[in-house]
């Protein structure tokens, strides 16, 4: 073994007396040096404070340091060697790594459907990623199964139900989507989980046209195949038409299919609509369907005594999908799904009893080995975080980062139509604010074809020009027949209204030569 | 708002001058106190360092301070309040999260595929966690999406890949096996995706009785059907017999099922047995079946010149699964799941191409646009913590940990053999090393029905006893007909001969009474 390094490596140790030999190796005390891993820890810290928080947070700070892939793989030096490198060589490593990262972080990064930083959370993830746990039974993460058991009890809570439900944390809203179309089928014909689909009558489900993509990806992932997705006509506004729902029920039923379940949305991706949940109620009632709401994204305006009118019915789902990594900021990731039921569907439908884990002979209430309501085995502890930061913020903070987020949202609307050159699509609802940048040699031209194929090459250029600056970062796409539009997501609490203005002058000054 | 509790709370700012009324809610600065929020990170981290890094890993302190559920609910308090609560408070949370948690880094923690700590992985989940990317696009997350690149290219080259396959990281080993289901399948009826699997013929796949249980979930998620995972019979050892693996396909074929796939495995959950991969790859050619080998704990031995042969033909299999987090540290979750296939197939398989995301007009290359390979949409930059402890300690300490803890558990199967009142299944090849307690009551007792309807009862006491303890955690379980025994999984390189020594001591203090 080589000993030369280890002042400046943790791993390693000299061979020392009374060391046995056992197929060619020495086994002897550990070969961590716990002093050395120590100093190396403590000298990551600050580096890591100071990099991906301290700057990664300040709006003087760049968003974005970019780089093309082929230059930052030099950077880099990503290749993985025989030997090893030394500490002070890693922490290098460290430092270009946060160097080079997008700071979700940021005031200005308003990219994604999460953004900012929120310090009690960051905490809660750096105490479960020392401790390492994995949540499959009460034995191996008591503290961390009944954290998520108690956050899991207050979000139901906000979905008004009121002792009934049950969940479990997921690795995105993509698998909570998942889990529903799996427990809705499973609730609707127990046998597929045995059988298969083989040999049963298509089955249907129904979405709007404005859903997250992962509906689709479920429904072919599960062997439901993407035809049998029914979509749903939405209104001007994103929300979906209860009355073409019905006709595509029936459209279903007539030829012979076999609707299962709806999928309604709360808080659309692109838009920020919201599904009206008591309309689509009713219908799935008349029709004995499953309704699953899909409110990852706005799950959070239940916060909020003066936005949760927006999720209207949401007590008549079936199942919901929350993700609390997003306007909550619990960090990436962090996922319910939550059932109404409590009679153990999730649990039937989702176990397969495995012996060496879930022994029926242990010493305690097994009711608190939940990892079996999961598919995952091996499962992060995502909900601790989430609850260390409301019993810091309180449910009072969590409402009040909602009502500024959509202040501010609403705020940043009012501005754009102030503003010559910028066009809302819509009157936003929720934070999604969705606009187009009209450059100056544009801004006469009647709203014709060619005005449209213009404009839809504008925010790819001042999005290119805001990378290599770093300046900020707001996505754009098109939509439907809408040409490329910005879509601004805003999340509170550490976005200012001066970071609105900032947006649209930034714009402004990126695009106004096109 | 609230401006008492300012500086032992981090958000809620005051009202400046300036501040737009917008919606009943004041719009100025930011309302996070970055200064405080460092304080309070800066005050958390000597805490994280000391209850979950410095007590966590010494071999004096506790491995886990049991408390029942009831019990423990009380000292956490649990419960979601309007308020929140001030700094020292949930510090004191912390301290309490920390100090009534398993530590799995600990060097008496065998309960797990998985155990210890690894510096660098750490503080690459340190840094991950801070800057909370989301694994969709290189756009957002350029570091994360090169390295794990780079960290699945030299996977690939120890799976004998040279220049061939493609590959994600997913969240836990149960997912990868799902992607491998699905791609097989996909690749061997690509309508599938679009059309389900309703009028197709019934798909059948092939797995030992020795696999992991995920394999079945795997099929009842996908909509195959738990009774389509034809079961083949193990050798006593718990190696697949692939004449067995032949008259399953035989006899599926026989009855009009359609046989797509294989799933052979590295490293089984309970006995660590590898399947023999040529005979089987010979099968899966013959008969034209994906080979998916779960190596998810084995996988590590490729990494051993002394210990790959156990994995000989791996190199034909069309997808793997290997989950770093297990013998090579890489911290809950490291999960790679990898395809031969270099046309795209995964890409295929998985996409959904949501226009709002993976825009074609971007100015880069978008080939580094990875995430529609997921099933996911947020995800996890797992890869990273792994390519930093890689670069930290080079393919050569890897390699030594893998020796180390073989070595290890050949040691302790050494030991077992010596001692009285204790009996081994099997010689163990890999780190498992299964193993009965026989107290003194019942040494020269007949190996009867009722002796092992006792031993049955042994191991349940003592863990209960060494929880209660917190001096070890060791896992048990049945397994087929055979009464509950002890499985010791060994980790390196924390752990010393001291430590083996130590388990079977234990074992015997604490049930002689039995």
């Amino acid at each position: 073994m080589n000993t030369a390094k280890n002042e400046s490596q943790c791993i390693t140790a000299p061979v020392k007396k009374k060391a046995v030999l056992m197929d060619g190796v020495y086994l002897n005390g550990p070969t961590l040096h716990i002093k050395a891993a120590e100093v190396f820890v403590q000298e990551a810290l600050p580096l890591i404070l100071e990099e991906a928080v301290r700057k990664a947070i300040d709006v003087r700070e760049k968003v974005c340091e970019w780089q093309p892939p082929e230059r930052l793989k030099e950077i880099l030096d990503l290749e993985l060697k025989e030997e090893g490198e030394d500490h002070s060589k890693i922490l290098e490593r460290c430092r270009d790594a946060m160097r080079y990262s997008v700071k979700t972080g940021h005031p200005r990064f308003f990219n994604q459907l999460y953004a900012g930083m929120d310090p009690y959370s960051l905490v809660g993830r750096f105490i479960t990623e020392a401790i390492n746990p994995s949540l499959y039974t009460y034995e191996v993460a008591p503290v961390f199964v009944l954290t998520e058991e108690a956050v899991l009890k207050k979000m139901m809570e906000f979905l008004g139900w009121d002792n009934e439900g049950d969940g479990i944390f997921s690795p995105g809203g993509s698998v909570s989507n998942m889990y529903a179309v799996n427990v809705a089928r499973y609730n609707h014909m127990p046998g597929i989980k045995e059988q298969g689909l083989c040999g049963t009558p298509r089955l249907v489900l129904f979405t709007s046209q404005e859903c997250h993509y992962s509906v689709a990806k479920a429904a072919a992932f599960l062997g439901i195949g993407t035809n049998n997705v029914y979509v749903v006509s939405s209104d001007e506004r994103g929300k979906m038409i209860p009355a073409e729902l019905e006709k595509q029920v029936l459209r279903a039923k007539e030829v012979g299919a076999l609707p299962f379940m709806v999928n309604a949305t709360s808080g659309t991706t692109v838009l920020g609509a919201f599904d009206p949940l008591e309309d689509i109620a009713d219908i799935c009632q008349k029709y004995s369907l499953w309704l699953h709401v899909d409110a990852c994204w706005g799950g959070a305006a239940l916060l909020s005594q003066k936005h949760r009118h927006l999720l209207k019915g949401i007590h008549r789902a079936n199942s919901v999908a929350w993700n609390p990594h997003k306007m909550l900021m619990a960090g990436v990731q962090c996922c319910a799904f939550m059932v109404r039921d409590k009679t153990g569907l999730l649990q039937r439908c989702h176990s397969a009893q495995a012996s060496y884990l879930f022994q029926k002979d242990k010493f305690y209430d097994i009711s608190y080995d939940t990892g079996d309501k999961s598919v995952q085995c091996s499962r992060k502890p995502d909900a601790f975080k989430f609850w260390l930061m409301w019993k810091a913020v309180g449910t009072r903070g969590l409402e009040e980062r909602v009502d500024r987020a959509l202040a501010l949202a609403r705020y940043l609307a009012e501005e754009i139509k102030k503003r010559e050159g910028f066009q809302l699509l819509m009157e936003p609802e929720y934070a999604n604010v969705c606009f187009w940048y009209i450059p100056p040699s544009l801004r006469k031209m009647p709203e014709c074809p060619e005005f449209w194929e213009k404009i839809h090459k504008v925010a790819p250029v001042i999005k290119e020009r805001m990378m290599k600056k770093g300046s900020m970062m707001v996505g754009y796409q098109p939509h439907g027949n809408r040409a490329n539009f910005f879509r601004q997501i805003v999340i509170s609490p550490q976005v200012s209204r001066e970071d609105m203005d900032f947006v649209l002058e930034e714009i402004e000054t990126l695009g106004k030569d096109l």
